[in-house]
């Protein structure tokens, strides 16, 4: 093959993989969020899981790529037991999304003020197990595969708690809900190094998630934030790491100059994005049956919400592009020669590309406008939802 | 002098110097405080400025070393106006303690999203600028030396503002606050390097600090909060730095594993503390009439708030002891000779002693309980104020 | 104007800018260079001055962007005195290429081990303060601008040595040598967060720098190396608040993930390159009299020498024009009316922008080939390098 | 037991574990090292492995508690085959310590520029991997229990080689040199987050030893060196967590404020080593028979290396007395009860008793001297190496 017909070759097979990319958005992230010190609400905010829904909607309709909404529980709690969440999934269905991952959420309630399923109270414990069966019970209802797990457990002080008794205390909570999962469902347990917990957390980094997990079994996996590591970490190497362990489930995208800010994904660092997106698609990630979630986990504190999702769908296809497009053959090439510049050099010349036109055109075979921004600014839906949603108590990060 | 008898010299300077020690308590943290993901209520908690100004006294009864109180305007505002605040001061007197520096809060109104002081809009930097202007109006009632600037102002994406603008916004706003204050009274302007804003904050450092004050004269220094840093980052340089300079206005004390954690004094590293205060004390900063401002600045989220702000007082009295203690002069002819080890080692001798017993004399000798924890324990005013302050609503941040 | 109008306008402006544009690159690059665990030489590798400004000529041939040379001394010590050194400006410039800034070097000399002009040894002291003249003494010789002040002075142990004493001896040591600089030479003095010294550095910080600067004059400058910065340090937001003050004298530039790595400028992060740029533009500093000197400080351990400067110049033109398109008037606009996303969309279009094709032309109009590392690679000098440098003792990190 | 009894009952047992603590010295910390910058030489050091041994021997003379070295292949190579490390150990012996862990080099040689076990050239991994088997040859001689395994191996830049193809070769190299272990051999493998790649390190963090170290058995173990990981990380929460799963085979000590310091150990946090020998103790890592290593591996680039050596050992021994201290029931009482201040202070008041009254009763009752600084100083032993060891060349980071 000539470089441009194999250029061209690529092309096409990126196309093809950009075109069934899913991205799953967080229904919290269109409601209000904020920092310790101010969340400030935004007009036009939904007021009940199914306005989230109606949000989503929208993104996925501009997008195309953003088909499925994870639900956080309590935030989402709906009447009516399963049938209650049965019916939200058709409503979904009615807006042409589907429900995602459930999270749960066991760091709200007075009593987990020192830890949930780690607390040193067994009352405690089990509360904070109940509500993650109950989240399995969910899940059976809204037909979700993914439980995902973040914990919040951890303490402040040196001394404050055991350490180690809190591992065990973790270690018997998870396999109480593995034993729980039916057959097509699954764990993914995220880690966090710190907040809110300012001296230890319990599932501080990757290597703790992956190793509860290896002793759970197959259905845990590793959700990797991409907010949530050290300064300096590389991401990407933990990617490739538990691709090549086949423990990577899920990610959680969003962006960070300095700790969890959970800015849009690919705002501060768009060239780690596409790295790390190229070891995904080393690792097998990006093929269709690699079983890995991508999904958003972002605050839009100070910038519109719909808009914002979209640009962060965007931002993640155009890192797809990006590494879809590297020569994998001249790289491999590169590397066996030990070139380091040349190897840096393919690299490069995918990440320097500018893949806006062909995602455009991905677009337009979709069906679908060019411009997800544009297309959506022109909607109206925005001046509507500011109009319609009036009075209620605005969605955000409280049940 | 013999070792001992020198010894001895040291020791009694330093009970000198301990005794008059005073550190500066801040209203709100009496009050609920806790993290973006939750704020955990405390019983017993005050409900207004007048019981915030009750625990206080109590931390002042039993360590002795914490005769002011911080204000926070709005969140300790009174009705009356100026009279309204001389009665809060005389109200704190009758209790034993008085009103110290007033701290202003231009980060929680809606306009404030995308700034106060250097907010794009005018209107928004004239309504912030009025409020610092405001919290001059208080100083003058309270007899407040210091108007404490701390600007949450920064920007959470590249491009969101123009950063130069930004700065002259602020060094304006500055200006006209800086020519209101009266004869006897500073501005101590804090830096932080982030959080609420995740790109760029307006005053990120010492650096800025310093420089806007330098403009503005002597009326103007800069504040260290010892939480408020890059990681890695040596505070006590900064600290000796600004003494040197003669521009280290204040100390917010606090301590952290991570980011701006706002843990306990000396919590996280007692070291740190501890070469902090050996620093102030080179510099001249424990002499009385340093002008120094020795305030603390944390969040006690999970913990008794008034058992955990005596012990940071405490925390702060051990560091100084320790600092106090180091021979001066061997450290000087290890330090000339170039003995690396040797130096340290005058410095390590001080740190290792258990000054403990030293602070109980000290306590004793001023008439007080020499176990402040135990002392407060015992007094019963912990099971009086839950008992006590039911109903009403809980201070908190939020006015 | 048209969109597409105002677009070319841009372009065209931009080209202007980058056909003058210059970086200057340092004669040490050429050398071998490594860690403290191994020094892994190149064969080619310059042994003399003259052979390193040989290689920098070729990179400035490639380019057309690098038409200065920095010298370090002793490193690039020649013999002949004042002579000497007006033959190697002479050599240079018969290559095509000029003499830059004057680094000076006093952190190798044994008797540096505690300090140069921080040292608490006065002869140690007067030593470093010498070398320091010495080098003006070259600059007069070679017609250099700028001595360019890096000191790896500072502390490993707390209490090692006094750190307001250091403040004062490096204060002295720079009105020294401040007085020595003619009309029209600077001096831009580097920070550094730490190493070799890993616990106090005595310069560690931009705010430090700037305030030695400040209290010599305005012949006194800051110099940013964007590898010398604690983590999480928004490196651009220092850049435009130094241009604001007229104190931003030179960068050092490189890229790092974790500390001091001297990576290729632009490999680790090249958007904050385009940040760094972009403030560099807006604050005036990309106009043919801005005075600030662009130069590389880099260590190409692992990678070709002379290829890794030219894709490291080729990084910063691209980062340039990148900033160079961004459209100023659409960004005010975004950003006065608080539109958060539109303000950091114009940014982005710009950063995804690819121009390649421009600097193609840029190069083709100055008569250039397009592509620098082609050409390098197909004129044969690294064979020929290879092949005639044999024998001899390579340059590197000594004299 | 009241109160004092039970403080007097743990004084005993703490007593009897430190007079049985042991602490391995590194051969390489007697030579000469420095940074990147400057290697500053010192007068007296060794020349050979034996001279080497012989200042070890004088560490463990006077603390009683450095009885065993840990070798470095090649800089510690000797003549004569497997005789020669016979001879060796032997000579160790008759100095009253003995050899220790073997630590394996594959980062000097030229052909490693681009790494060893991991390095795309198979001929550079075999003869790598010969290395490693050659240290396990050694072991075999010297009767050491433990092959220390580090590996600089990384890369500098994005795409310079396949991080999963590393892994690939890492797990092949291991399995080879595992399969080779002896009965009562062990592997210890060491991470570390960078240096000397800038990049990706292919062992960055203990996640990935474990995972390593897992699938190949149980003699193979993690090395914790506590200069090796991200700002911010939580390293007791390591230990603990090893500890826990059977996996921490070793320390190496050292402290840092930056990076990869290898400051004494202690002297830059001695808070944070005193809460890891708190987490080794509830462990079980401070039993007879727990198998861990505790070795030191730092750098004494400008203090006096024996001294700095002994200081060490004293900074662990009181580390680990403070652990010792701790009520272990008052701790347990007040972590059931989620008494945070409560918990907090048992460990605080071990943390701030001055135990170097009880280590002087340690020594004396193990017939020592209580001050082995002093005594050191006043043996005589280091005006005696500084006039015997001239001429030859001193040991160093080099073979």
């Amino acid at each position: 093959m000539t470089g441009s017909t194999a250029h061209e070759a690529r092309t096409v097979a990126a196309k093809a993989v950009l075109k069934r990319q899913s991205i799953e958005t967080p229904s919290w992230a269109y409601g209000n969020s904020g920092t310790r010190f101010k969340v400030f609400a935004q007009a036009g905010v939904p007021r009940t899981p199914r306005e989230k829904l109606d949000d989503a909607a929208q993104v996925h309709a501009f997008t195309g790529a953003a088909p499925t909404v994870a639900l956080h529980i309590p935030w989402d709690r709906v009447e009516g037991g399963p049938e209650g969440y049965a019916k939200l999934a058709a409503y979904a269905e009615e807006r042409g999304v589907k429900l995602g991952a459930v999270n749960s959420n066991v760091f709200q309630d007075d009593d987990y003020k020192l830890g949930s399923v780690t607390n040193p109270d067994p009352a405690v414990r089990r509360k904070a197990v109940g509500h993650l069966l109950e989240c399995v019970d969910i899940m059976d209802a809204t037909g979700s595969r993914d439980l995902k797990l973040w914990f919040s457990d951890g303490t402040n002080y040196p001394g404050q708690d055991d350490l180690r008794d809190r591992q065990d205390r973790l270690a018997e909570a998870l396999r109480t809900v593995y034993a729980r999962l039916g057959d097509d469902q699954r764990m993914v347990l995220e880690y966090k190094l710190f907040e809110p917990a300012f001296y230890a957390t319990d599932v501080p980094d990757w290597g703790t998630s992956y190793a509860h997990c290896l002793k759970l079994g197959e259905k845990a996996q590793v959700c990797v934030d991409t907010g949530h590591h050290a300064p300096g970490t590389n991401i990407e190497f933990i990617v490739a790491f538990l691709l090549r362990e086949g423990r990577l489930g899920a990610f959680d995208f969003n962006s960070r100059f300095y700790a969890d800010d959970d800015l849009m994904v690919g705002a501060a660092d768009p060239f780690q994005l596409f790295r790390i997106l190229y070891e995904v698609r080393r690792g097998g990630g990006l093929e269709a049956d690699s079983g890995i979630a991508f999904m958003l986990d972002q605050c839009h504190n100070i910038e519109a919400k719909i808009p914002a999702i979209i640009r962060s769908v965007m931002n993640v296809q155009e890192a797809t592009a990006k590494a879809l497009l590297i020569d994998a053959e001249a790289l491999a090439a590169a590397q066996r020669e030990g070139d380091v510049l040349a190897a840096n050099g393919v690299l490069m010349d995918a990440y320097n590309t500018d893949v806006r036109p062909l995602l455009e055109e991905v677009r337009e075979e979709l069906g679908l406008d060019p411009d997800p921004m544009g297309a959506y600014r022109r909607s109206g839906w925005q001046e509507r939802i500011v109009k319609d949603r009036v009075g209620g108590v605005q969605a955000g990060w409280g049940a």
